[in-house]
């Protein structure tokens, strides 16, 4: 059927009515709206009472498959499905004893600007409205906090995975000129330089940018988990002797493993003296920096080309909310921005005010993430935030003179910020499968939810403390719940414990 | 400072409090709370009393533009600067004569849903919990929609950008092996296709993923804005002959001038003989197929390899919510799941439940998207958002009726489903300058919002029927606001209009 006859043969519907969602009176989506919320602000303000986490039924999951619904229903009903089937499995960001991986609790000021952007539904791929203002603002902030030049550019994306990537593609850029956009990579053999350490969002962003992970350098750390700087300036006169092109130099500001922080002032310089680009991943540890205690280990992070992280980690955005900055605004546009008809930026209008997010990032249809970042900010400040960063740090430091002072447990690195590994080291032969037992058991029981991760070869029991809720005697429920659970797996004899 | 001594040097803090960002007493976070979903609604409601979109002054542009605050303050407070100094400057999705570019206006049911979404806060990168099972469904729901497997995999994403992108990637692994993720594209000469009228994103993917925009093959489209066949298999045959390697076909489902959609059955049939992936970019138009009257149109996206589209758009979601579909499951997984430490994959408790969604995309914290995908389709059904959509493209054929009664106005291109390109077609030596500038004077006189774009070199008034609440009358406002304002402009004379 050929297009232009569609108007033809379509037959036409009488268009006197609206088929509009909004409803002719809004009384029952308030009332239900503040039941939500009252429900909702009921279910976080008690989350210290239930166990940290429960595994969803296999009854419960299968009822949740139903196929795509033809007709509508009532929003109640589907609350009531969301308030039996969902809300009692949630991932355990909101629960103060969750401590694994890197997972931020949200927050009243997050969550309440999250409310109100579902209703403005703007969409920050650009033009002239208020939303792109206040991101450009956020942006200006986030540079602020680190301490790079207010001429900054930057853009919220999901997560430091894209924050990375769009990093690499402005360091590709910088390094092949603007036309490796249209000519692609060709011949260019370019190299990239990260700690072993480092987060594997940094091999695939080399992945996804068509220059393939195995151009990373995976430099060697030190016993404190901080890359080599004399290996690293081996492997870079390796490359360049082999006809390479060193494009990037990556730092990492707290690894996901420990929290080690790279050696950021040696790295700009060897970045400077080698003329590449100096990128840091700060996904989490650059919130650190609002602490005043934490932010000299920052140091050298103000010189960075471009810098990665999340606002949905230490700082308790809700979910999602990552950045990244660009020091170089003109190098950030030309990686991305696109001249399309479509899209022509004008000088009034509602197609004004450029550049727009979409000229900074590979996203045209956006969310306001700002509104989120800015509330919580403005309603914590940096100080309180700052606070959370040194509770956690703190709580760290707790956990660490605990398991100190437990005979069958073992600190594997050094606590550098709120990231503690650790394992139980007696009593079993195989102890990393008990290990990984214990704190599948931990999750299992609801007691706490730390993961795991490997360091030097041996598996490890790992806390990260994010949640803004977790205090002290959290800590102390873990490390009592690690000997338990390993008393139970009979890892040791009575005489190893009291209890 | 070695950073193994850092818990020795930084001095300690009691931990007897904690930093909890939480209040003690909940009752005035539920009272703000309840008064801004009380005034949001009441703004979304009166919405077709506003002008469609005013600009920002300068002088609250820089009364936003204060320093990273230090102190905390209360939430009342920047609540009323956002009340002040952002909501009355949106970016205009909310109001029924929004009809630039392409902008869902939202639904009561994804704006509750997000109100959940803030305070649930769950992370949803992977592990075991519901909100994972949740999105398994809804890819499985837009799988349903459009006729793909049931096995189909998929993730939710910020929009087609990074929904085409993921599909390019996926094509690229299947062209070149998995090998291509670790070396890099090295010697490959890829190349694509799609037509003149695809989405600009299209070409970015390819940049972003190292082929290089240029080898995307911009195939001329025929007088309806479809790819021409025959110039698509020439151009493989001609790019096959230089010996590059076709790998990527891109059927549009609507492309974003003027709503053509390409013919996909033939397309599948180019695609399956030359043994080339296909990819439709079906970003609003795939969401077409909940209508039974337009769903013929797309005839052929089930045989996608991959589609990308959004929820955020036609089917009124709240920003934002893109989806990617692939047919081949180990395909997709294999170019994005890593082996990781930190993120090792657990038979039981919370590492549990393997693939992840960070095993099928490039991010690793993500919001939960699903819930509110999730809740708008069940709240109006596949049928209610069909029937948005056929109320899109009745008042864009009422609009076209208008247009061809109006002696001063010229259709531009055949309406195929809810665009509608037109212009002043007389009264000026540039019409070009004088449509642009009409676009502008409507949207500054607040009068309705279309777009601009370029159709066979000709400046056109775009006008795209996506927001729920519009009615016809929206449209005649649109049509009597550019007669008016071209007559302003003397872009015609009195014997021209009567008014």
């Amino acid at each position: 059927m050929p297009q232009n006859d569609c108007a033809d043969t379509i037959p036409g519907r009488p268009i006197s009515g609206s088929a509009g969602l909004d409803p002719q009176n809004w009384d029952s989506t308030r009332a239900l709206g503040h039941r939500m919320l009252d429900d909702m602000i009921d279910w976080l303000s008690t989350a210290r009472e239930r166990p940290v986490w429960q595994q969803m039924p296999q009854a419960l999951r299968a009822e949740l498959r139903q196929p795509i619904p033809a007709g509508g229903e009532p929003i109640e009903a589907i609350y009531e499905d969301f308030r039996r089937l969902i809300l009692p499995f949630s991932s355990a960001n909101e629960h103060p004893r969750m401590m694994g991986w890197v997972n931020g609790g949200g927050s009243p000021a997050g969550f309440l600007a999250e409310l109100l952007t579902g209703i403005f539904n703007v969409n920050c791929g650009g033009r002239d409205h208020a939303a792109i203002e206040l991101e450009r603002l956020v942006i200006a902030w986030a540079a602020e906090m680190v301490g790079m030049p207010k001429a900054t550019t930057g853009v919220l994306l999901a997560g430091s995975s894209m924050a990375n990537m769009v990093a690499v593609l402005v360091a590709r850029r910088a390094a092949l000129g603007v036309q490796v956009r249209s000519a692609g990579l060709q011949q260019a053999r370019l190299t990239a330089y990260a700690s072993e350490a480092a987060h594997g969002c940094i091999p695939r962003a080399l992945d996804m940018a068509g220059i393939g992970s195995n151009a990373l350098r995976q430099i060697p750390a030190d016993a404190n988990h901080r890359m080599r700087l004399d290996l690293l300036t081996e492997a870079i006169a390796a490359d360049r002797a082999d006809g390479a092109t060193p494009f990037l130099v990556v730092g990492t500001a707290g690894t996901v493993d420990t929290g080690a922080i790279d050696d950021l002032p040696a790295l700009a310089d060897i970045a400077a003296a080698e003329n590449i680009w100096f990128h840091v991943d700060g996904a989490f540890g650059a919130t650190a920096a609002l602490s005043k205690r934490f932010a000299p280990l920052l140091a050298g992070i103000e010189r960075a080309d471009s810098l990665a992280f999340d606002f949905h980690k230490w700082a308790q955005v809700p979910y999602d909310a990552g950045c990244v900055l660009v020091r170089d605004p003109a190098l950030h546009i030309e990686t991305f921005a696109q001249s399309l008809a479509y899209l022509t930026q004008e000088l009034r209008g509602l197609a004004g005010n450029p550049p727009w997010p979409r000229d900074l990032g590979p996203d045209l249809s956006r969310e306001f993430r700002a509104l989120k970042v800015w509330m919580t900010l403005r309603a914590y400040g940096t100080e309180g935030i700052g606070r959370v960063v040194e509770s956690g740090c703190d709580i760290a430091r707790h956990l660490a003179a605990r398991i100190a002072s437990e005979p069958s447990l073992e600190l594997l690195a050094p606590v550098v910020l709120n990231i503690v590994c650790f394992r139980v080291a007696a009593g079993a032969a195989d102890l990393d499968a008990l290990n990984r037992d214990i704190v599948a058991d931990l999750q299992e029981a609801g007691i706490a939810a730390p993961s795991t991760t490997t360091i030097n070869g041996r598996v490890a029991i790992r806390a990260a403390l994010f949640n803004h809720r977790t205090v002290a005697a959290d800590a102390d429920a873990l490390i009592d719940g690690v000997l338990l659970l390993a008393k139970r797996r009979n890892a040791f004899s009575r005489e190893d414990r009291l209890e």
